[in-house]
């Protein structure tokens, strides 16, 4: 938790940025795994984290736009709890510890809230929200647009602070990583890996940010199954970050060769993926449009599979047609920060887009998250790969799509190859970028 | 999994149980994090995996009572799912697979469902499936009795297969346990060893059965903070168990001290809940009411406070008058199987009460998940312990509580001890039981 005027500054610009109501922005609750009584690790909801601090659940704070005032409301514990659950503060003192005004239990809100006028809310992600939306406001699906711009406005730029977070959130990752490298052998399982680096994120005090992909199987692209064993010249492709005690997301990815030494084969392939992380972020920098780096990592690939023999033609218009996206179907990078797709829940186009760049509808691009010019402050994933998919090469072969650009011939003796990405996490400087985790 | 054959089976007796109507038991859905895109590890309904195997969500399971009938519903996967995710199984291969009639989709079922007579559920821990049940049946709060009750029937005794995976869960939380033993040491938070037991778990495939407790607080009974630092001389209290890849749990508890050796102070006490845990596990076999086993466990800790001078009179008179509870506010212990507090989402007095024993009122023993006559096959956990709670010690002090019993001077020297409760897990057996993670 950062200090208490960090938090009050942010309220007071996003009551700044609206011009009448009532914002709502309630904390998560505990989510339940098998029965109510046991539940996942607690998980804050964000934008509450942002705005109010507290790792807590089922507290509410609002926002009202017209006097700024920020009011906390939440149920007290009882003697009960505390022999359950050791001594717990009080919601006044809580409130009191966070510059805010004590609202009451949550039964007051829920009055408050029906004699409000306006209430901005964001969209629910969880059931549980939902309905609470229902049972306070009568509706769940009317999330205030201009509530979502200012909220993605103020957590777009990290501050000092945040980006000190990020740094070591990606430099528990970068541990987390090493670990997988020094440790994974033939004979193990994807599993041992996967926990023992799950292991690196929650003995520092934090957790996974998302669920580790740790897979022998590359090509698919968000692979849970952990259950393979591990043999010589496999390509090993691991994507897994730590989350901070304090909320802030790595996102790293690494692929390596179980034996150590990479295959004539592989080396060319690892070598086009090495360039286009790197080039991609010695071109970022504010001012620049994220979709025009994007598309820099593409002709870099497009590129190294020309040299390979795999693609043909010219790099650009290839490119441009969406050729390379039967290797490389998805975007370079995305916003991240106290979520690894940073506020994905409030709309991808709201985060990544805006009038002047709008997504694209071509396969693969499509599926770039973050399009628009970037900004000092802004922190962010570069994560270029190249996947063989079977299933995909079938179809497009079939569907005879790209012949122009693609030699469907040589790329039998990739089938069995798996894929390789690598990913870096950096925030973006006055005048070009730093990769996080180095310092 | 299990064989076709095994679900079944089950699948015949539940329907033998019921007399008319469907069953409808619904897997679990991905459960939102941060964003619905970015979810909790996977969690499948217990009952779902007990009667239809499959670990795989969004599929719904009905029985028809009348004629026996399963039939699994669910929607296949697209392309665009296959570039994502890898090759998934169509619902009507994995309903072959499993024995099981394919229905067809999600919305082929909520269709059947709005033709359908008696549908009979289980209550819901989660707010997605309340949901669903309101938009498929029109409701959520009218759970079928005659479905718990048979439900609890089949699932409190285990088969041998059952307990063949039992063994492996407890096997694994005590290596578990062990490493956290061989690791723990002063200067280190209490977050590494959660982290390296977490990534055991992990590691074996499975993942954590519950949050693990890693505590030099352990008179705090759910405590999950993790961030103290361990000192010498101090009780590390570990409650944490594995979940197979399977969906089996183990829960395990160890309280050791930091550097190896207890204090003159510390030692009796460990000594009383040690001799409460032994004592109580030779006393279990079939037809033994498991609330006259935690009587049994409330006297053996009441005569070591005694002896300590800390409690006095005579002991079964102070366990019937509940003054034991001030120490060991808790219950010896509950079923454990595919859920932790097995079928606890069922409602604990059908789980673990009947017509002739009822759920006591007394503070502590109230807390007591299961008092009915033990049969074989049943699988359970026994832990007694000892907690010194100052706020629970000032509050009946001053209530003037069981002073008859209590010798309050004496608990000022216990009020920075902490807790220690040990645990294992058994399986009734036809004369007697046998430890979990023995063979």
């Amino acid at each position: 938790m950062f200090s208490a005027t960090t938090y009050t500054e942010r309220r007071r610009q996003l009551a700044n940025a609206l011009s009448s109501g009532l914002i709502l922005l309630p904390a998560n609750g505990e989510a339940a795994l098998n029965y109510r009584g046991n539940t996942y690790p607690f998980r804050q909801d964000s934008h509450f984290r942002y705005f109010a601090g507290y790792n807590l659940p089922d507290l509410v704070l609002t926002i009202d736009v017209a006097s700024g005032e920020g009011r906390l409301y939440g149920n007290d514990f009882t003697l009960d709890d505390v022999v359950w659950m050791g001594e717990q503060p009080d919601v006044a003192d809580l409130a009191k510890d966070g510059g805010l005004s004590y609202g009451g239990t949550l039964d007051r809100l829920a009055a408050a809230l029906s004699q409000s006028g306006e209430v901005h809310y964001l969209p629910p992600y969880r059931e549980e929200r939902r309905q609470q939306l229902r049972d306070w406001l009568g509706h769940c699906d009317r999330p205030s647009v201009p509530l979502i711009r200012a909220v993605v406005e103020l957590r777009s730029v990290k501050s000092r602070e945040e980006v000190a977070e990020m740094d070591k959130a990606v430099a528990t990752s970068m541990r987390m990583h090493a670990a997988a490298r020094d440790t994974a052998m033939a004979g193990m399982t994807e599993a041992s890996v996967a926990g023992l680096i799950e292991g690196i994120a929650i003995s520092a005090g934090g957790r996974l940010a998302y669920p580790a992909i740790v897979t022998r199987n590359g090509h698919i692209l968000h692979n849970h199954y952990h259950g393979n064993q591990l043999r010589r010249n496999d390509l090993l492709l691991v994507d897994a970050g730590a989350e901070t005690d304090t909320g802030y997301a790595g996102d790293i990815t690494r692929t390596f060769p179980i034996g150590g030494v990479l295959t004539d084969r592989q080396r060319p392939v690892y070598e086009t993926v090495e360039r286009a992380k790197s080039q991609c972020i010695q071109a970022l920098r504010p001012g620049v449009a994220f979709r025009e780096i994007h598309d820099l990592s593409a002709r870099i690939i497009t590129e190294g599979l020309k040299d390979l023999g795999l693609m043909k033609g010219d790099a650009g218009e290839a490119v441009a047609a969406g050729a390379h996206a039967l290797f490389y179907p998805h975007g370079l990078g995305h916003m991240i920060g106290l979520d690894v797709h940073d506020m994905e829940d409030l709309g991808e186009d709201y985060v990544g887009y805006d009038d002047t760049i709008r997504r694209s509808e071509l396969f693969g691009t499509r599926n770039l998250r973050l399009g628009r010019a970037l900004r000092e402050g802004f922190t962010v994933t570069v994560e270029p790969g190249i996947y063989f998919i079977p299933k995909l090469i079938d179809r497009w072969e079939a569907d005879g799509k790209h012949r122009e650009f693609i030699n469907y011939d040589a790329l039998e003796g990739y089938r069995n190859f798996g894929g390789i990405r690598l990913e870096d996490n950096v925030v973006v400087t006055s005048d070009n970028c730093r990769v996080l985790g180095s310092v």
